[in-house]
């Protein structure tokens, strides 16, 4: 089965493919969440994995708009929760006061941004696509006071040295990832039973969002049927300030009478709702 | 008075600055956001401007972070809302299929993903610390093939070319800027009257934030004696996956007797409550 990843090679998101991947998985690197989520919705990846929200920043945009706006036919259907560590990388040994300049994805320059701060005071800041493309770049560029962040998979894949390891600001940094497929794909369909916990995620956006108590009326959709929400995360519709799309994570299973009725009620309220997908949760 | 803002000079933010400022003013460029909030803090500056919200691509988490979590003692003292255009620049004249690095601020960068994608699908997109920190770089580096992605003011101040006028996905973006003060300066007591409409920002977190309902009960504090939020977006409280902090805009005055009851009863269901400010709304 071939799996599109948010690559390049070596990304922390390759790593939480190899660590859930069932066997005889074909792992193929993509360049950008968007193009890891149309590749499934076109059916060039049976599944995709992308990463879809950090412990310390929060929820990765690009994975909640692509879901959202740029396919109605994408789904999620497991989650895995992965460490983050990040290593400071470079293509030689050097000291910190030598570093002029520093890459990585913008999502590890920010869950490193103390250490930036008050170790490489003096570095340029720069964004890379990923952790990976940000070593690579480091590894080919090949000039002298660059550095990159990245993890210890990416140091081994492009020959590059570690020079410090555990740069994040705060311990116990952790990634939720997801793996996606098609609405009308088997894996869409996630068997009940088991004793396991289920997740159901959803997004739910307009129909007088501007008066007061919206979102109070929305959400008492749940509460009032003990539907717990684990994540709320608001989005700009793109249509000016002030009106927002928003993703909620419930636990239990779309077609858990609770939840089925939970999210019939939310319907009444909203201009557009889906459900983005029910799965077993990690944790 | 000397204000600061999230520089260098000819970033969005030092237009917003320039268009909203009063008299006699005297504009400081600083490195980063985070900077920017903590030369406020220590009265290095009077004043400070930075962007809190753009209508494409949501909060600005640098800021939401930086006044939650970094200080107690800077509160956001009025807003001003500017339309954001953004152009291609480059030093000299160049075909598209010849760019092959782009550069910018990674919300201008997302702003303008569509763009990218579709005619500029071979550049390598990087990320600057600023719009204008990535026209500088393209005039200083000098080298051919290169771009950024920024305002005119920055093209005209470092001597580029702009190449392409209203790169950005959709037209009608705005940003959303505040001006910040410390607590006990006289601009953080607003006066009320004059016909104007004022907003509140607040922020809090835990105390139950786990258990079925507790967002409702929160909220239902607001809604209940019909006060309007404008905007609710959520941060992690970097312990984990599943905490949250809640930044909420509401209409009206922290010292409105509805808004003051509403925060109240707010804070009893919540482990911490802090007002960012009242000031009067730009729309």
């Amino acid at each position: 089965m071939r799996v599109g990843y948010f690559g390049p090679r070596g990304t922390f998101t390759e790593e939480a493919l190899r660590a859930s991947a069932p066997d005889g998985v074909d792992a193929v690197a993509l360049p950008s969440i968007y193009a890891t989520v149309l590749a499934v919705q076109d059916g060039a990846v049976r599944r995709g994995v992308v990463p879809i929200e950090n412990a310390l920043e929060g929820s990765v945009d690009a994975t909640l708009d692509a879901l959202a706006v740029e396919t109605e036919d994408v789904v999620i259907v497991d989650e895995v929760v992965r460490p983050i560590s990040h290593c400071l990388i470079a293509l030689e040994e050097l000291e910190l006061d030598e570093i002029r300049i520093v890459a990585s994805h913008p999502q590890a320059n920010a869950q490193c941004a103390r250490f930036l701060r008050e170790r490489l005071p003096r570095a340029v800041v720069l964004a890379a696509s990923s952790t990976s493309e940000a070593v690579r770049m480091v590894a080919e560029d090949g000039e002298a006071g660059r550095a990159a962040i990245g993890n210890r998979l990416a140091a081994e894949l492009y020959g590059c040295r570690v020079l410090r390891e555990g740069i994040e600001d705060l311990a116990g940094n952790v990634t939720r990832f997801v793996w996606l497929a098609r609405h009308d794909d088997e894996a869409a369909v996630v068997p009940a039973g088991g004793g396991r916990r289920f997740k159901t995620s959803v997004v739910f956006w307009g129909g007088g969002d501007a008066t007061p108590g919206w979102l109070v009326r929305c959400l008492s959709e749940l509460a009032s049927r003990g539907v717990n929400l684990t994540r709320i995360e608001s989005r700009p519709r793109r249509m000016g300030l002030g009106h927002y799309m928003f993703f909620v994570d419930l636990e239990g299973r779309a077609d858990d009478p609770a939840v089925a009725e939970a999210l019939a009620g939310l319907g009444t309220h909203c201009e557009g709702l889906r459900t983005l997908g029910t799965y077993p949760a990690a944790r």
